[in-house]
């Protein structure tokens, strides 16, 4: 099953049509949310999910979907696609340049490829059954994770440290206390800049498969490890723990199941 | 004292021929520093800066320039440049386009003119004695806050709540409660999304002159509120409080004075 690059650039665009007008009118809009009906967000959600569903359907009608907004089809396809059509949305109310379009393909429960793509900025991460690209406004290359081994030399990253609780809240904070920067508020843009070798290390947790599908094969064909906590393949989603190397993937691991 | 546009403009271009081009470098080096003894971050700083003055003292050889970098020249004059190269040091080596480059101006301490430019997104957000502007790859626009009023409605932004220590953990935590959405690791970008209408409120702390006073006109003359914690001038740095609206500027001073 090979995805062509510009089936990833087509899915993009059509996404961009529906997302990027409502990026900004956001704020605007939603004081006047109950008065008017209107929901900007939503509204670029479900209108990005059915321009991709459209495309996929169109080229590969055998192949199933599952969407975010709009659930399952074919659902016993060997092929499924896995759709986020914003990952984000409390960066996209704000504003704030962080969010991504996520379509994952899975080859009988195994993400094969996937593709984030961040609209405004004009940057588009995809990996395929050989490698993890990117294209953006600096240009295009092929991704590969940095070479940290150490976590005392790791920048950590995950949206907030307040979906930590309980006992994740006590080895989240241990993690963090033994690297050597942590940064918030990043989404589906923390999963990108560990495939293009920016930062090290993405923790988080109560995720969705299509809150992650899509980043799988785009880490691993840059030559990072993403499982959950306990080391299942990555596609279970939950608990989610992305490292740049094996052997900083190993040391994130002994502290996040040391309890 | 009016500065154009296309001053603001010349400032932006460049700073970002020093710091576009060694954005997304930095990690992939920073491994090596002790080796190499090159450091892309503080030479992206170094050079932005140094460009930034060669225009200001062309443009204006009789006022004075702050510098985060280079300190103080003609400490005495009644104008003062105020530049941080590159706000957002920890974004810039993550790289997360939400660092800036910041320059601001005083007359007789007071900020009268700024500019927050983001290259990578081709974002510039300035302001001058008149109104505060946005040019990016959207378009370009008046800016103007959002009419926020109330907390309960609010979407609060700080770069990390680890900012905050004794009792201003308490207070901040305290805020952070009575708002519908906190937002974190938004370093200068927040005071510009505040300024856009995408975001209400900015809170932190420890900051230095030249991290703020350039944000200080954007905020103003787009209809925000922009004051220390004690409601001093922001011109003060330090504990910061930033408002879309004055009644909400009001709402957040009560909670954090309320100790």
């Amino acid at each position: 099953m090979r995805i062509e690059a510009e089936f990833m650039q087509q899915i993009a665009a059509a996404a961009a049509e529906q997302t990027l007008p409502r990026f900004r009118q956001a704020g605007l809009v939603s004081a006047n949310k109950l008065a008017s009906g209107f929901d900007p967000v939503t509204e670029a959600d479900r209108e990005a999910e059915q321009a991709i569903r459209a495309l996929i359907r169109d080229a590969f009608p055998d192949h199933g979907i599952i969407g975010e907004e709009f659930g399952r089809e074919n659902e016993d396809a060997r092929f499924q696609w896995v759709i986020d059509p914003i990952d984000g949305t409390r960066a996209f109310i704000s504003g704030i340049p962080l969010w991504g379009t996520l379509v994952g393909l899975t080859d009988n429960g195994d993400a094969v490829a996937g593709m984030m793509s961040q609209p405004f900025t004009g940057e588009l991460f995809w990996a395929d059954e050989s490698s993890s690209q990117y294209t953006g406004p600096d240009g295009s290359r092929t991704l590969s994770t940095r070479q940290t081994t150490d976590l005392a030399e790791a920048t950590l990253c995950t949206t907030t440290p307040a979906m930590f609780t309980g006992w994740r809240g006590d080895v989240y904070g241990a993690l963090e206390q033994s690297v050597r920067l942590a940064r918030y508020g990043t989404d589906c843009y923390a999963y990108a800049m560990l495939a293009s070798g920016s930062v090290d290390l993405v923790v988080e947790t109560g995720l969705q498969s299509y809150d992650i599908t899509a980043m799988i094969p785009i880490i691993e064909k840059a030559g990072g490890v993403i499982t959950t906590w306990d080391g299942k393949p990555a596609e279970a989603a939950g608990d989610i723990v992305a490292a740049a190397t094996p052997a900083l993937h190993e040391a994130a691991m002994k502290i996040l199941n040391a309890r």
